[in-house]
């Protein structure tokens, strides 16, 4: 038996117990895999005396975790401290700089700085591996670096945030307000007292730009992902779009166009019969398109202390191996800058929910706009009334139409009088 | 740049084909993702002067395919001959001889002769790999194997053989019969002249056999594998299995009980619900539960010269990454072997149709006897006519029972005057 991989873990949070956890219960399974026993030798987190359930007395102890990297008794520095700067990323630095393997969840950081720790990692010829920090315990991020290397791809795109998954699920099957489901997600700890992280769309937006460099070989780019959250959406826009053969969920997407490579994170319509529409509740998926193997799909828990310790432990069963290659698939040298596309050109069809004044002429008012900016109608459905409002609902549906027209289109309608809230626009996806 | 993986490839058939065509078209992609170029150096086939739409005259020819193992310009050999002993088997040995890497799709001879290349492989540190053999395009073996390391599994289970799978689906959507179906589909060339490989479940058998020993840490075990096929299921299994919440699917199925692992291929009522439910078409899905990451689903293509090329390209750039270790995750002498559980003390719920005479009388017989071997009935249908048999249908779902009773009472029901075809009997899936 070769000699034990010394782990140093920053962070005993519910992940960081996780990982205690699952190295002890299936200890004799990990060696085996690892060939190699993996154990940790050392800790940080910010308060030694709390009670965490767990026997720390035989593991070293730093106060700061930047400390971890330089122990002689550490190999390999998991971090999970969070935080895209501060001390998690000076953690990252002195651990590769000291010529030590580095396992991350940390999304935000790898969105941010991704580009120069993978050139440091692979300088330092270390392994930078970061399984957890999108989609928890599927393993996706080894799916598209190694499964599906041998493909050009043409999308990937996903269910990444649980918390608004758990949420538009929920409205869908009690017929709830988003406010309301936040506000039960809240009290019962599926979500955090400040949520806009998660539903405006900022935590899908970490894992989409990690999940566009791995599929297309380019470089970290989360300014270029167009971000929007789902406070928008309402019970009857999950209701209208039911009845349109539609599901509404939050998804990232990155595709490729022509030379460039899109990336948004937004509510759409996804057909039913599209495997994210029957993705529900807090699981997480992951659609990729090759241009080999067709259309992958991985789907399962994104988050929690289990599925979340798997992901850290199967990167320290690779570092364990010995394996390790560029962070990203393509060697940081080699990953490209490509063009953000600019909203305008974008070509789709879209879901468009007015709140207008109940009376004669504002229907043919609208078509006539949309007429006139060459937005082709598909359907529209009068029917419901607003109850903060007194309005009714006006939902229309498009053909595949130039986006800027129609959000023009839509910006006019709410300078009109008859208009009496904000439209919500909403892409279709295809099947 | 280092030098170039040289790839000696025996059998140009779809796959072969799409092997030479993904290595042309994706050249620079799998040159960047494998840090070195991979090139076909020499090929093996039947017929040397077939035309097959590509260019071979730069590539060396030999007639035997055990001759590319000994080639100084084959640094990896790829076996696409198919067939679980013969020439495929020959040339394992004698690649894994050589202390070369061997890349197969050939899940037949995994299932029959896994254990033993893998002892060789591990023996002379050499790469075995066979991303292709199980699911396609799928890059499940690698997430069972490496992505899941770190679990112990409860269960892996899933849709293995996409021709049984078209065929359901089909039978579903269009109410034809199986052998309508599978007439359209050889015609169609989605079946082959013989179907029973795929029909009668050995296919699947196969994949499930290498599925168990990735996922418990096993010895490959098909002679424990119980198989049944599809042959008996009619559209009105189909029609009543929808009635009741459920879509009839093969299922290849590993799980734990207690210190023993069963393997099962056999047609089942899968939830609406299940993730596997949804799987439609040609299309393979694998779902593996485990001990930390929970369930999670891989689903994809699962056959077809694309998605197979792309599991043996990325089987190809790990061994030019150097990346090997055991075949099945576990050392090949720490794969143990499970006492196969014997049918009899399983215990699920079950659904049975029977055909029987139309008189008064019948469904009291049948459920007398039911209690007499303490099967508990969940629920009854008596409607709809056997058109071969003049019989009417009576189709029970029982509570959790013990299936070797519910068997015998199955075989005493075949041997009444009143029951007049052979009762249907298909295990019922948990969500």
């Amino acid at each position: 038996m070769a000699k034990a991989l010394k782990v140093g873990l920053a962070g005993l949070g519910t992940v960081g117990g996780g990982v205690l956890a699952l190295l002890a219960q299936n200890a004799a399974l990990v060696t085996k895999r690892a060939a190699r026993p993996v154990v940790v030798s050392a800790v940080s987190a910010r308060d030694r005396h709390r009670n965490r359930g767990v026997d720390l007395s035989a593991l070293a102890w730093e106060d700061n975790a930047v400390d971890l990297a330089g122990r002689a008794d550490v190999d390999v520095v998991v971090e999970l401290i969070g935080g895209s700067d501060g001390p998690a990323l000076a953690l990252a630095k002195a651990t590769i700089s000291a010529g030590k393997a580095f396992v991350s969840a940390n999304k935000a950081m790898l969105a941010h700085h991704g580009l120069e720790l993978a050139s440091r990692a692979e300088a330092a010829q270390v392994a930078l591996k970061f399984e957890a920090a999108v989609a928890g315990g599927i393993p996706v991020i080894k799916g598209m670096r190694e499964g599906l290397a041998a493909n050009e791809l043409t999308a990937v795109y996903g269910i990444l945030n649980g918390t608004c998954n758990y949420i538009l699920s929920t409205m869908e099957r009690n017929g709830s307000t988003f406010a309301q489901v936040l506000g039960e997600a809240q009290a019962l700890g599926y979500a955090e007292a400040d949520p806009s992280f998660d539903v405006d769309g900022i935590d899908a937006a970490h894992k989409l730009a990690i999940l566009t460099a791995l599929g297309f070989g380019t470089k970290p780019n989360l300014e270029g992902v167009g971000i929007e959250g789902i406070r928008q959406i309402d019970s009857a826009d999950i209701d209208y779009a039911r009845s349109l053969g539609y599901r509404i969920k939050l998804v990232g997407a990155a595709r490729r166009v022509g030379e460039a490579v899109t990336q948004r994170v937004a509510p759409a319509l996804v057909p039913h019969a599209h495997p994210l529409a029957s993705v529900m509740d807090s699981l997480n998926a992951v659609v990729a398109e090759g241009n080999f193997v067709g259309r992958m799909l991985f789907q399962g828990r994104g988050a929690g202390a289990g599925p979340t310790a798997s992901a850290v432990v199967a990167d320290l069963i690779d570092v364990a191996r010995g394996e390790w290659g560029p962070a990203f698939g393509t060697p940081a040298s080699d990953l490209v800058s490509v063009p953000a596309i600019p909203l305008a050109p974008t070509i789709g069809r879209f879901y468009m929910r007015l709140t207008v004044a109940d009376r004669p002429g504002v229907l043919a008012e609208v078509t006539a706009t949309l007429r006139d900016v060459n937005v082709s109608i598909e359907s529209v459905i009068q029917r419901g009334q607003d109850p903060l409002t007194g309005g009714v609902y006006l939902v229309l549906t498009t053909h595949a139409v130039v986006e800027n027209a129609l959000r023009e289109a839509a910006a006019h309608f709410s300078r009109l009088e008859s208009v009496l809230a904000p439209p919500v626009v909403l892409q279709i996806m295809d099947l």
